[in-house]
């Protein structure tokens, strides 16, 4: 190694003494050393690797240099963060939290009674699913805005899948109840173990674009689905795709529709719906559209009653059992063959839900700026879904328009949810009776109105305009959901975004470099027009790490400028290419598949006489080019720290030739 | 856009007035601005894209205006690269090819018939296999060094699946056969159709460590496969792991093993190896392990004869079919049960024979310098193995032993196979009877001194040092064959390949940038310790695309970097952090989920006074800020062509303020 450095100091005193003679002395001030980073043992490199893969934001950072109990107390309020804000709690504080759950209780009563319908539940079990998980929620999560429960996509993911294991949720709603919160219970698994295991960038892999497309498809999904209760069609198909569903409402045309329940529901939507108008433009009056769907359903079940138009053919909720949720532990399937499609279930649901809940985590800690443990979440998450499981809840999750509401009615910390808990648990001890003359109708118009927002053309349009690609995965997941299943558009968006990253690693992006006008800086001369290309150098930039799944490309594209460069210098008489830079900042690592192909690019370019040149090769790069002896095969002072050094270095000696 | 361009040049002047009255002129030369490159439209995007995925090489260049016959006479050439070749074909270039093609005919007749026993099938399939597919890849391929034929991994791995659909290959011979004509046929179908469907790249998914494990497991347990015929054991395991055999090995030690056969066996490995040294010391004596094979069945075979050793024990080959390939077109199942697994088999086989043709393809390619086109090649294998499925061949591919003899013998052209092809048809139509006697020990003596040289170990110890990740994908698919089987081999192999690709998709590099003394240029501190940082700055360089798998993470990352350097500021009271310039050079592209983090980052950044900045953005990422209209938020003065013009713009503020 001694032998090395000096010969590459020899270099640069050879580099400092000719420069004085070039014509732009600004193109090679200092000629400075390529660093060979200090050698690390290989556990340290493999901790340093695992660290930055699963402990990436060192949730242990806290615990260093303290005592032993300090320590225990910190452990403690890692998994219920609520000791350690619950401290500095206040009345301020809880007064926003009274007002902001009241709010979401409002809000959730009746959305909660129409999605345990989209999971082909009895109402009953949505309300519980928002009394037990938001309670354990408070204690273990660390979001101030969330607001837990059943929500709309979930409920109808878990109700389609648990469909195509147990056709007829009706007949058999015992069996398809316990597989259901079999489902819950390995869902909850499922997100206990990923956070447990930090791996929670897993979720990471739905794009963004693919969960827009998703959702908006979901949304049109669950509305459609709305129209049976919102016609008072009572033959209706069990398809979600939009085909078999509008199929289903023709066919009813003649007979099955119901007047009055259209009129019940056309006018409710509408009242919703301009209670959303105003309070998008007035953001004061946020709690207008918070409050619609509580005084529709009061309204509209006050109005069945009077009339009993429940007797014209107009559904009405009937009967909510009364009381708390009943213990499910026995319940659930711990073998036998509804073990297994439970876990399946279940772990497709935990995705779903853990994808949503974290979105609305991310969003809102970023707006109030706290930070979001992820994995730690996903173990809040988790555990109250297998509590959930145990007390009849099916999977909960943060709800977008209920965390949304939370959030602008003022709510401080997760006490929002508590309050909450508290008004479902009132709810199901005292007035559960009351709901006995809600028209359906009215739940079809809460629900439409509540997943209308799902549908976001605005990002829709902004992907569109950003990134062609993430378009496709973001249509191709919406037109799966809508036209084929929920299942199918899931599937749809997550192979897209592979395609994707497979793509980036295939096929990364060269680009060659000319220098700017009036500086030593080298730039993409597609990108600057303006830069010039060096008589005889060929500078090549690569775009990415050289991996066995792009190394060929790699080699071949270089080949491939430099044929084609050689074409344009023969036509316009230009200086032969003498020598190609291969400019490596961006190759942030190589393997031995890239180390070989750089070896075949090396003898390619000796056979035609081009000497090959790599400028700032990153620390692991330097590293591998030493270990495997490349760096020795190509010569050490053929390496530079920047394109511009390389430039000075070869441009004398083609004036020399000239 | 044009309002932009000027408040960006306005900031051109202000930046250069600021300069001459800055400590360090030659941080601030000139700055130039950041290029947005020229808008394209969607189409040629698009077009764009596809271009560098499927015709990265260009196959069409050639084409470009060229008269239609021409093109007609170029697409022929294109098919059938004998045309073109055949045209310059001398007698001094027939010279080596004949050489070389007696060379590998000699090592190939023996081989062949050991490498069927592997696959099953009755020896003379085996010869088959080296008569039709060369004679298609004669007229069709374009790598001049490879010597086509039946090989010992494809072989095994054929073996093993066929084995696993139909349990005994001796009692349904027939059915046996059948499905492996069709599984030939279908690997021939998988080989065009990604050939002609461009999508040759697939193949480069199995990194170069994984084919090194894979190669070298495959080598052992064929080895260790050979042991049956080597010790003469009669009653052996159809499994292939090591466990299994060794268990049968020393089971029948007592009664099953032969002695005669031993000391055959072990005197012909014992002269097949001594060759292969011979060979190895002295480059021009590499026709000594090229013709052992042949002369070790010619003496052992004489010798059982004289000795009718047979009765004995030794077993011997008894019989192969005089004759040359029977068509077997109606043999092929084209429908029932058997289609499918007939279609799953062929996809594996041809993705292995395809891995391992193209491997020496390219090799040789590089050797003599010439291109090769690997979509053309794939075609070229495909239909070989359809003809070959057809005619009573299983899948053929290059082999590795006898493409080095091949080389080493000075072949010129394919026309060495064709060579070769002749000789295996004059054996197959007069000398089989000659191989009666053959034992089979000289024919596991054979295969044994073959796959011994797969066993890579300089490369496995190069992988080590270069990179102890792909060391671990090494030793998976190494101990996956050895220890379970060659498809759970592959499976680990392909299964970390994609681990390490996610990864680095998912956690991608990130870098604090410190300035070099006595230049403009900024660098790792880790990879340079002698950089300084700039006080009141803190410069991130991110090394990778920003997509939805990473986007999060960096912007955690990020984060966390100010943090740490906030704690160390604080405690060495040096000027506070006011600038957080993020380095995007290695930054390839971004998409939606990418601005939103970048998005999220600026506001946090905002919330602590930090201002954002960012150096040199690329032409699809700048393109894609403006569109998200992020360089309007953060303020287009904020972006800079290289991070030492950033520092020029931020430091003469913190020197006013400090």
């Amino acid at each position: 190694m001694s032998s090395a450095v000096h010969s590459t100091e020899e270099y640069d005193m050879d580099i400092r003494s000719l420069s004085s003679s070039h014509r732009h002395p600004q193109d090679a001030p200092y000629v400075h050393k390529v660093g060979l980073p200090p050698k690390q043992n290989l556990f340290k490199e493999f901790k340093a690797t695992v660290k930055e893969t699963f402990f990436a934001d060192d949730p242990l950072r806290s615990f260093k240099d303290q005592p032993r109990s300090k320590k225990f107390i910190l452990g403690l309020q890692a998994i219920f963060p609520i000791l350690e804000w619950g401290r500095s709690y206040s009345f301020a504080k809880f007064r926003g939290d009274l007002i902001a759950g009241l709010t979401i209780a409002s809000l959730c009563i009746p959305q909660d009674i129409g999605y345990a319908k989209l999971a082909n539940l009895d109402p009953q079990y949505g309300l519980y699913t928002s009394f037990v998980p938001p309670l354990i929620y408070a204690f273990m999560g660390s979001s101030r805005d969330i607001a837990i429960g059943p929500v709309a996509v979930v409920s109808l993911l878990l109700g389609t899948l648990l469909q195509s294991e147990i056709a007829d949720p009706v007949a058999n709603a015992a069996e398809y109840r316990r597989l259901a919160f079999t489902a819950t219970f390995f869902a909850g698994i499922t997100q206990v173990t990923l956070g447990f295991l930090r791996l929670g960038f897993l979720i990471d892999f739905l794009s963004h674009a693919a969960i827009v497309g998703f959702m908006g498809g979901a949304a049109i999904t669950i509305a459609l689905q709305q129209l049976k209760g919102f016609l008072g069609i009572k033959k209706f198909t069990k398809k979600t795709d939009v085909v078999s569903v509008m199929h289903s409402v023709f066919a009813s045309a003649n007979h099955g529709w119901n007047w009055q329940t259209i009129v019940i529901g056309v006018s409710l939507l509408s009242f919703l719906l301009f209670a959303k108008y105003i309070g998008k433009k007035n953001k004061k009056l946020f709690w207008v559209p918070a409050v619609g769907p509580l005084i529709s359903v009061i309204l509209s079940t006050f109005f069945v009653f009077i009339t009993r138009a429940d007797k014209d053919g107009v559904q009405i909720v009937k009967h909510i059992e009364k009381g708390i949720n009943p213990p499910s532990v026995n319940q659930i399937y711990f073998s036998g063959d509804h073990l297994l499609k439970g876990v399946r279930i279940g772990i497709v649901a935990a995705m779903i839900a853990l994808t949503e809940a974290i979105a609305i985590g991310r969003t809102f800690a970023a707006m109030k700026d706290y930070q979001l443990d992820g994995n730690k979440e996903m173990v809040a998450l988790g555990t109250m879904n297998i509590v959930g499981s145990m007390t009849s809840c099916y999977v909960a999750t943060g709800s977008f328009s209920r965390s949304a509401v939370n959030f602008m009615s003022g709510c401080q910390t997760a006490v929002s949810n508590i309050v909450m808990s508290i008004v479902v648990f009132l709810t199901l001890q005292f007035i559960t009776p009351l709901f006995k003359y809600t028209p359906n109708a009215v739940l079809s118009a809460i629900i439409i109105s509540a997943v209308i927002g799902l549908v976001d053309f605005d990002a829709a349009y902004l992907i569109w305009k950003i990134d062609k690609f993430d378009f496709v995965a973001c249509m191709g997941a919406f037109f799966g959901v809508v036209f084929a299943s929920v299942e199918i558009g899931l599937l749809i968006a997550v192979s897209i975004s592979f395609f994707k990253l497979l793509l980036q690693v295939t096929r990364p992006r060269t680009a060659i470099l000319g220098k700017l006008p009036r500086t030593a800086v080298y730039r993409n001369i597609l990108q600057y027009p303006e830069a010039t290309k060096v008589p005889g150098v060929l500078i090549v930039r690569v775009d990415s790490a050289i991996y066995f799944s792009n190394s060929n490309y790699i080699k071949e594209r270089i080949l491939r400028w430099l044929i084609d460069e050689e074409e344009l210098v023969n036509k316009s008489s230009q200086p032969k290419i003498q020598f190609l830079i291969v400019e490596m900042s961006p190759v942030t690592d190589i393997d031995t598949s890239g180390i070989h192909a750089l070896e075949e690019l090396y003898r390619s370019l000796q056979k035609r006489e081009i000497q090959l040149i790599l400028a700032n090769p990153g620390p692991v790069v330097i590293d591998k080019l030493h270990a495997s002896d490349f760096a020795q095969l190509i010569g050490e002072d053929k390496i530079f720290l920047t394109v511009a050094n390389a430039v000075a270095a070869c441009s004398p000696k083609l004036v020399e030739e000239v």
